[in-house]
């Protein structure tokens, strides 16, 4: 059977002494953050992930959702239970504004725990995670008492909330969109269409449903220009504000698909639904852009989550699997075998697993953090630099801890030899829970894109150049330090890469875009290798540093993190010259081909 | 609804352009192998793939097989029919002895057509696909009575085959085994134990089931030493070789996995069920071995065959699907949004999968024909050349061609966005089936392992050094054509990558073996990269000399083989110089961390 452990000490010493998060207390929320408090919320989620979230994983893909002929949907079994845990606990207001019912705290922190719920059970975590997008887009772009009448409830998690973007002919390309809304001439609209791919679109555990849901207005513009943002609650508010009579939104199917069986993946219809307009007529995109990239780091963070979960299954399926001697002799005499974690080969794909996890988790903080700052710095050249950060990673994160963290879940699975193929043992469920987290939210191509295409440009260059300079100046400030030149030389080099490949793109890409496209994906992945290195390195750092302090618990620990540290500048960094070459050789030979020659 | 089209001329293209298949008609069933019957047959292949295997995939996968309480295994709906237009075909036995009921052709031909037919419905073949493994077997290994009894039957699919190696707590180490082998006096034994993740175990489309089980004679030594190999049908013979009464064996479970449905993957109990020894006393493991080296072989074919089906349902949807514009202006000026064909990031990955998939495909074919040559020539160092390099690829074949395999569907089913989620249009089934091909027969680990560990050294390094000579003798032999020189330069930088790597396997693995296990997978994949590249350069010197030539009438198609021949030299080559890398770092870091510290 599977286990669970949320790396409780990992993600501690992440936000304690590598972030030094205890430096940031003049940021509101931030002064209640102390050590003893962050320990005391990261024990508490770690202990509803592993006890409460984590047991009802497997028998939730197993079972699935179930829409009945009304249309209602069932969700597994001990859902409901798990969410009440979490609603009861304040979990989804733990980052929100304390004016709407939330705690007020980092938003860091709040990434942090979130790590362990999504390992424990993606599929329930879906359901509050897409009502904190809704959250995020009415608290930036709704009016004062759209706040009063949605905030309150949502962020207390008797309401969830939706993203309802997709229709079957429109993905990416939401220009396409033509699910419409007629005004009633009251405010409100009449939103009729159909949108497919609606996560948590349908289900049992909240007493409404908030959709925010794209459509044109009558009259509208074509293309991106026309599209419009609302809110269609499923059951629409009598005046004391409680949910009333139902509102024209069915679910008319569930998805068959690959993984999180335990989300209902939903096909709604909308016929005549009432729904009130946020934002401004047809600038619905930006408002949807507020929920996106807040989505887009949690789907990242899913991607690690998921790693971690496989990881920690493969690993101790390694330690336990007697198979086969060690090629450096006989490690366990007294047995007919020596587990396999004696074979390089075993190693090797859990120290990759390893070195990426820590590093992702680490990163993923440290991007959580900039959020933080861009939201709630009083100094507004600090707000700028977070922000620039921010959005150039948003698709770095998303892209790259999706890519790997599939990967990882393939590899952790391969650990099981065949048992890994069955079932019962759940590493088929990380996989194709895992998949998902590579097309929603937008495709990684399309992440790719959007780093290439808009973030690389944006105010002249200004976010890579600050992220050049940073782990610049990291390298060159260690420079003399001997116990990390070992870290700080590998990764120069990487960044030299990256560099490289930045100054191709800006004297290739210009006059020519499909250059930008055709190493679009391998500058995603260049990008992260970089800065997972440079996670590493700052790891590394701290962790020399608390030794020579003298510290002596963790020093175990510590020596294990040098040697991940390694492990990564060895292993895995060196590939940046590889994505460097192929980002070098342009679209010609990609685009050579006719349409009809594949 | 997916699509499928057998490569039909790509697949005559590398037989008689590329491999000059005519050219080898002194070997026995050769002669009769001539281009015209060869298209006759690979397009009756083709036929059969699309026409009766295709339909039924994604409905078997969503069936399943059904076990019943008295254990009897109904297969999905349409597979017995189209198994018996398979048998009727004669497809069984297309390279197996005249003598036996075959038809005596190549097995490189039962390669290419395996191809299409595995493309098509991968666990449909699987049935036969075990019986190929037991008539090797038993060819080889089993008394001329045992071949009469049984291979007749075989040959003509009228009773299928299995391999039974592998019980709860032995996978890879067989020398765990612990079913045993009663003598019962009169030269048969009684067999005891349970096998799992028995393919093909029990199902509804043979009159008889004939198992080769691996167990242990009471008393034999301990390990893998002590180990036989038994013949145990199904239902016992008559003395009109007839099945008549039923054995000791069942099946007791299917098991619950993430792909191959249709395949009956069973738990099989033996309970004194009667088996006839095969082969020698205690001298399994060399009989095991021929049905595995011919297993890893087919296995790596399915790694490429899901490829094919994966990318031609991308291309196809690529070519289809409206979304967004080209970066490099509007190409479809009369529809709302251009095929999504036009963005390089998709291009980037059709390319990637198809430039695999026509390398893999020449690389299946041309070590398919050197087990020909091994099996058929008269002439002695002929067939031990051709053994050599045999025995060297077939751990490469089955290791890369299914680990990237896999890969390719992952990369496929991204082209298709939120729709290759959902079960309904196939990707995710290819997903799923193509994992298995990483898994079965000996994990990729394993053959990484069996590369470095045996292949390398066997007869002081003899096949490798020969690889070498002849691809590094078509690099020498083709300098000075300046057609050729772009893609013989970048072979000619992946070999020496490999020799390198070889060498420092050499230098550094013969103390230390954790080195070679260290960068087993490593080299695997540096050796695949290497020999893919080499059937490019092949590829692309057929088509230069073809269009020198003058051939018009294919001449797009042998234009397009350069196109994709030079995209491979560019972007997927130069993998070999991170592959040395990685394998240069050796053993010390990955091997540092205590077991408990993972």
């Amino acid at each position: 059977m599977p286990i669970f452990k949320a790396p409780v000490d990992d993600t501690l010493f992440i936000l304690n002494d590598v972030l030094g998060l205890e430096r940031y207390h003049n940021l509101p929320g931030f002064a209640d953050a102390t050590p003893d408090m962050v320990a005391a919320i990261v024990g508490e989620a770690a202990r509803l992930a592993e006890e409460e979230l984590f047991p009802i994983n497997l028998s939730g893909d197993q079972e699935g959702c179930t829409r009945h002929d009304d249309g209602t949907v069932t969700t597994p079994a001990g859902f409901r239970k798990a969410f009440d845990l979490y609603r009861e606990g304040g979990w989804l207001g733990l980052a929100a504004p304390e004016e709407f019912g939330g705690q007020g705290l980092p938003y860091t922190l709040h990434t942090a725990v979130g790590e362990f719920l999504s390992a424990a059970n993606m599929s329930l975590m879906m359901y509050p995670g897409l009502t904190q997008g809704a959250i995020a887009a009415i608290l930036e772009h709704g009016s004062e008492e759209q706040k009063r009448t949605y905030l309150p409830k949502m962020v207390e998690g008797t309401w969830t909330g939706t993203m309802n973007l997709t229709e079957p002919h429109c993905g990416t390309d939401l220009g396409l969109l033509r699910t419409k809304a007629v005004p009633n001439g009251d405010g409100s609209h009449r939103i009729s269409g159909q949108k497919i791919f609606i996560s948590a679109g349908e289900h049992d555990m909240a007493e409404n449903i908030i959709h925010l849901v794209l459509a044109r207005i009558e009259g509208a513009p074509e293309g991106v220009k026309g599209i419009s943002l609302f809110i269609v609650p499923k059951f629409k508010l009598n005046d004391d504000g409680q949910p009333g009579e139902g509102n024209g939104v069915s679910c008319g199917a569930i998805e068959e698909k690959m993984g999180i069986h335990g989300n209902s993946t939903c096909v709604m219809n909308y016929d005549e639904a009432t729904g009130y307009l946020i934002g401004a007529e047809n600038k619905g995109l930006s408002a949807m852009f507020v929920m996106m990239n807040e989505a887009r780091l949690a789907v990242g963070m899913q991607g690690l989550a998921i790693s971690e979960i496989a990881y920690q299954n493969a690993a101790n399926y390694a330690r336990d699997r007697l198979q086969g001697r060690s090629l450096s002799g006989v490690k366990a005499p007294d047995q007919k075998a020596d587990p396999i974690i004696v074979h390089p080969d075993v190693r090797r794909t859990l120290m990759t697993i390893k070195a990426f996890n820590e590093a992702g988790r680490a990163l993923t903080l440290w991007t959580a953090l900039k959020s933080d700052i861009a939201h709630r710095s009083g100094n507004e050249q600090e707000r700028q630099a977070a922000d620039d950060i921010l959005s150039l990673m948003t698709p770095i994160l998303k892209g790259v801890l999706t890519d790997k963290g599939f990967d990882h879940t393939v590899m952790a699975q391969q650990v099981f030899g065949g048992h890994g193929y069955i079932e019962e043992h759940g590493m088929s469920q990380y996989v194709r829970d895992a998949r998902i987290a590579m097309i929603y939210e937008g495709a990684n191509g399309i992440q790719a894109l959007d780093l290439v295409g808009r973030k690389l440009a944006m105010n002249g260059g200004r976010a890579v150049m600050a992220l050049f300079k940073e782990i610049g100046d990291f390298c060159e400030g260690n420079r003399g330090d001997d116990r990390l030149s070992g870290y700080t030389k590998a990764l120069k080099k990487g960044l030299n890469d990256l560099q490289a490949a930045t100054m191709w793109f800006m004297q290739n890409a210009m006059a020519k875009p499909d250059n930008a496209g055709a190493g679009s994906t391998d500058y995603m992945h260049l990008c992260g290798l970089v800065v997972l290195g440079y996670m590493w390195a700052k790891i590394a750092k701290t962790a020399e540093d608390k030794l020579a302090a003298g510290e002596t618990a963790q020093a175990d620990y510590l020596k294990n993190k040098l040697i991940t540290a390694r492990f990564f500048m060895e292993r895995i960094l060196p590939e940046t010259a590889l994505r460097k070459a192929r980002i070098e050789t342009g679209a010609d030979t990609l685009m050579a081909l006719d349409a009809a020659a594949f």
